[in-house]
C-alpha cells in the first residue's frame, strides 16, 4: 500500500498510546464489565495510571471510545428494525439482535441496560433508542402481531431474565438463551392467550437497571460459548 | 401454659446455642445467599468460630438445619401439585410457588437451583423432587394443556431467567416478576404458537446451575419487597 501522505509515517507516541488504551479497555470491559478497575487497563495498554487519565478524565469517556462501534451497531439495530416492511418480523430482529449482543460480551450487556457510566455520553443516543423501541412496539400492535397489553418496558424485563440465563448457561448451555427469547416472543404474539399483572412503570424500570448493572458489575463473566453465533431464532 | 414436665424448665447451654447459630445463619444466608462468611454467622449468634464448627463441621450441615422448613416447603410443593386434580393447575401452581420462594429469599433461591454446598445433605430430596417434576410436566402434556416440546430442564430456564429479573427489580419493579412468569406460562400452554430452538440437555443444566449458583454467590439481594406476596399468577 502506498504509504498516506497527509500524516506522518509513523503515529506519534500520544496516538499509538490512546490505541492501547482502547483496545485494553475494550478487551477489559468485555471481560469484567463495564466497572473493570481502571488501573488494570493502564497494566494491560503499557502505560501508566496518570496516561490514562491524562487521556480519558472520566470512565465515561473511555467507555464511549472502548464501545464507539457497539453503540452504533446499538443505534443501527432499531433503526434496521424500523426499516423492516412487516412490523412484526422488525420487532422480532430487533430482540434478536438485542440478546446476541448482550449474550456476546458482558460489557456490551452493561450498555445495553442504559445504566452506565458512560450514560452521560451516549444520552441524546439512548433518547432516540427509546423513541426508536417506542414505535416500533406501536407498529407491531398497528398491525395486529403483537398483543396490545405489552408495554415498551417488556422489553428491558426479556433483557434482564436473558441475563439471568446468560450468566448460568453462557458456557454450559448456550442454547437455553435461544430458547427462552423464543418462549417470550410466542408469549408476546397477539392475541396472547390470557391476563397479565400490571407493568412496571418506565420509572421504575430505570430504577431496576441502575440496580441490575451494580448487581452484575466487575462480575467476570466471559465471552459466551462461539457456538452461540450460528444460532438463529424462529421468528415468524 | 403448663410447664412441659418432660424437659428442664431451662435449655442447656448447648442447646441455645445451637438455636442461636441456626437464627443467624438463616438470616446471613437471607441476606447474602449461602456463601455467607461463616465467621460472620457465628459474631451474629454471640458464639465463637470454634463453637459453631464444633457444632456444625461442615457449611453443608448449617444449611440443612438453616432450611430444614423450606427444604420440606420445597418437597411439598411438588407433591401439592401432583395432588391438584387438574394437571394444568398443578403445574402453573407448582411454578408459581417455586418463582414465590425464589423471589422471598437470596439463601433459598440458591438451594432452589439444587447447586449448594448442602447438596449432599439434599440429595435424595432432590432426585424425589426432580422424579415429582418429571411427573407433573409428563401428565400435563398428556392432559393436552401443556405444549409437546416442552421439557423439565425448561423450568429451570425459567428459574435462571426468573433470577436474572428479580436481581434487577425486586426492590425497585417487584410486578415484574410475576409477569416475565405469566408471559413464560403463556408460552408454555399447548399448542404452542411456533418452533422452539432444541433444549439443552440435563447434565448441559446440572453444569449451568452451578456456574448460575457461583455467580451470585455472596452477592447481596435482601428480601424482596414485601408487595410482592400480594400478587398472585393468573394460572388458568
Amino acid at each position: 500500500m502506498a504509504p498516506d501522505s497527509t500524516r506522518p509515517a509513523l503515529r506519534s507516541d500520544a496516538e499509538r498510546n490512546r490505541t492501547r488504551i482502547v483496545t485494553a479497555a475494550r478487551a477489559a470491559f468485555a471481560e469484567l464489565g463495564l466497572d473493570a478497575p481502571l488501573h488494570a487497563v493502564a497494566r494491560r495498554a503499557g502505560v501508566g495510571i496518570g496516561t490514562l487519565y491524562r487521556r480519558f478524565p472520566t470512565r465515561g469517556a473511555l467507555i464511549a471510545a472502548a464501545f464507539e462501534e457497539e453503540m452504533r451497531e446499538f443505534a443501527q439495530a432499531v433503526d434496521s428494525a424500523l426499516d423492516e416492511p412487516d412490523p412484526w418480523t422488525g420487532f422480532c430482529r430487533y430482540i434478536e439482535t438485542m440478546t446476541m449482543m448482550q449474550a456476546r460480551d458482558a460489557g456490551f450487556r452493561d450498555l445495553v441496560t442504559l445504566a452506565s457510566p458512560a450514560a452521560g455520553e451516549f444520552e441524546a443516543l439512548h433518547r432516540r433508542t427509546y423513541a426508536g423501541i417506542k414505535t416500533l412496539v406501536e407498529r407491531a400492535k398497528q398491525s395486529g402481531a403483537l398483543r396490545a397489553d405489552f408495554v415498551p418496558e417488556d422489553i428491558i424485563m426479556l433483557l434482564m431474565a436473558n441475563q439471568g440465563v446468560i450468566t448460568g448457561t453462557a458456557h454450559t448451555a448456550p442454547r437455553t438463551q435461544p430458547r427462552l427469547v423464543a418462549y417470550l416472543l410466542q408469549a408476546f404474539a397477539a392475541p396472547g392467550t390470557g391476563l397479565l399483572p400490571p407493568p412496571p412503570s418506565r420509572s421504575q424500570i430505570q430504577q431496576s437497571l441502575q440496580r441490575m448493572s451494580q448487581a452484575f458489575a466487575d462480575r467476570p463473566a466471559g465471552p459466551a460459548s462461539p457456538e452461540l453465533g450460528h444460532l438463529r431464532l424462529p421468528c415468524a
